[in-house]
């Protein structure tokens, strides 16, 4: 017997990078492949200290089945932090708890999009909420990304033609700040045009920022759900960065009205998220110096990008393009307009380097894509000289051998 | 704005449980409602000794991220157990750790079924998964649960008639031990029964096993699972009741044919689950002695059952049926046949003791139901005592004051 599979599941393939990140555990291979944060990060011992002190004066509180919405101090310290850093507004809104950024964006696609509707995301954007929203039957339109951020004009244009057409747009899906998989933050100014675009729509938005304190250079630009004044934004962050990803902690940020929808669509989903890693996430950022340990964290980055940029600079041939990332774990390189970028990162791979070929982020996957996304938070210095050295030497020999006639 | 709601979202309530739940929370009340295993069988001191331990000498592999399939030894470990234990054959089939038994049923669910397709679920069921088949917009037909389990001729009528009428069904959900929220447990003839039936109208079938461990009386009936001779049997076990619930830690067991989309469809819900509690899970069942800790918890179950059990023989009205689980957490009364127990429920909470009303398990969630769950693990032996005290006065007064002419 062979079962049927749903229709929304039927097409769908695993992340081409969680199946790079098998190959990239290879320790011949150097990897520019994964999304891994920098374990340097980590706070262990101070997550050692917490663990040990709660399991031992007041485990059941944090063994026992917890509450849906989320451990409420941490909600508490969530929601005071929130609005005096981002100014939200939270008469008007509510925080929740979810495992992790990835289960904000399923629980918004469960909760807002009917199978047919379409989804409006960056392109390139984020593989993974590409997949769930695909996994609800979603329709994806990409809206082009530009060095400061999406085509505002060709989000305008898209949604004019689409509901012309009759075409029912539910949300749009954007990372503002240091995109994944681009680098690339979103300029203010495109920032109100696409809040101004979304309400003259009626759309709403899904604002994913998962790598937002992790500004190592620029200066801050206001959040679009800071500009939210009709509760159509919702906004999601994660401890993945920040304190470690298999936490599975994050948070989703929503108008009230969204309330008994989204408390349902996450009962049935997983109940709660674990409370122990809820109640390391407080204790860390009431009783430790959370803002220091952020600085630590943005100076590993703030390293490692500049270095990678600087080889960049210095080995790649000039015809590459790539962004320039104020924070954030990722920057693009884009080949000459007209090349395929995939049996460059093929040929990359059997030289020993791991990329991720721009393709793997696009709404259409069948779609062509000049970029290749790096990581340079989880490499070491060496291996990113080494890495950027290959690389280098292959855009000269390729640019050479494939230039467009 | 008032955003609007998907259709498969906008008719689904909150859990009147997990509501309830919150009821429970006040200290007077005496709550028969809830759900929760009994705290004093959480293995703390242990679970603190190796927490301590991986934190300390090997943080890394537990903050970082994860497999989506789950962490490697603790899958082989369950599959080593699996095997010996309930016969199952991990040639034909594949393990992967889910977050928490939920999660195995919202993967199901994302995988096999389309919209407007049927589950058939017990009649009462777990309304956990009652809400999770509804927010994939399948249609719940409930086959009446019998003091020895499901009626299985039922369920081959009503296969018989939905599918001559064209409906496609797409599996049958069950939890044949100590079901939730009956306590009852299906006879094994019943069970080769369901797997025939099913295999005759060729649909799928969710095995939910969370308290399959906790068996204190009886004698183990094997799985539907272990007959499974062709890849027809999804089964879903969990760490919940064996470790602690926060955990958020179940596994999956299903035909290796659903490899691909099981895995997609988990990498797009929440990545993978936590890995530290995964870890945890491992060392205990290979380096701590695993059935020693379940026959202790066994014990503690097996004591409250009894208590509450012995003291409803004592003080509930006579004409108040009830099931008598082998093992669990729940024991569900019925008042006299054609009463509706909701009434009842509420005025029980009026009195001090928090129960769940029948109807809440129910397909239909319109349906009238002559039931209640009275769940024996969380309370203290003296407010087993109370509580049943109080509501064995209350039977005797509702008989009188509504028995039915």
């Amino acid at each position: 017997m062979a079962p049927e599979i749903s229709n929304k599941m039927a097409s769908l393939h695993g992340s081409m990078i969680r199946e790079l990140f098998k190959l990239g555990a290879d320790p011949n291979m150097i990897s520019f492949g994964g999304g891994n944060p920098s374990a340097e990060t980590f706070p262990v011992k101070e997550i050692e200290e917490i663990a040990a002190e709660v399991l031992t004066n007041d485990p059941i509180s944090v063994l026992q089945y917890g509450l849906t919405e989320g451990y409420t101090p941490l909600r508490d310290t969530l929601k005071c932090y929130l609005a005096e850093k981002e100014g939200f507004d939270f008469e008007k809104n509510e925080l929740f708890i979810v495992s992790g950024g990835q289960q904000g964006a399923d629980l918004t696609t469960k909760v807002l999009v009917n199978e047919g509707d379409v989804v409006l995301t960056e392109e390139p954007a984020f593989v993974g909420c590409l997949n769930t929203f695909r996994s609800y039957g979603a329709k994806l339109v990409g809206i082009p990304m530009q060095m400061d951020g999406m085509d505002t004009e060709a989000l305008e244009s898209t949604l004019a033609r689409l509901t012309a057409s009759g075409e029912k747009v539910r949300f749009l899906y954007t990372i503002p700040s240091f995109q994944n998989p681009t680098g690339i933050t979103t300029v203010l100014a495109k920032r109100k045009e696409v809040y101004r675009i979304c309400q003259k729509y009626d759309i709403m938005i899904l604002e994913d920022n998962p790598y937002g304190e992790l500004r190592f250079a620029g200066s801050n630009v206001p959040t679009i759900k800071s500009m939210d004044t009709d509760g159509r934004v919702l906004y999601c962050g994660s401890f993945s960065k920040t304190m470690a990803p298999a936490f599975r902690i994050g948070f989703l940020v929503f108008d009230k009205s969204l309330i008994n929808p989204i408390t349902v669509a996450k009962q049935c989903t997983d109940v709660h998220s674990n409370v122990l890693f809820q109640y390391i996430c407080n204790e860390y950022m009431t009783k430790y110096d959370w803002n220091a340990h952020l600085e630590t964290s943005r100076n590993v980055y703030h390293h490692k990008a500049s270095l990678m940029l600087e080889q960049m600079k210095l080995k790649f041939h000039p015809d590459v393009k790539f962004s320039t990332p104020e924070g954030g774990l990722f920057v693009m390189a884009f080949l000459p307009e007209g090349m395929d970028a995939y049996p460059f990162v093929r040929e990359a791979i059997n030289k020993g380097v791991l990329l991720v070929p721009g393709s793997a982020f696009l709404a259409d996957p069948a779609g062509v894509s000049n970029g290749f996304r790096l990581n340079y938070s989880s490499p070491s210095d060496e291996k990113i000289v080494k890495g950027i050295d290959i690389l280098g030497k292959l855009t000269y020999a390729w640019i050479q051998n494939h230039s467009v006639q």
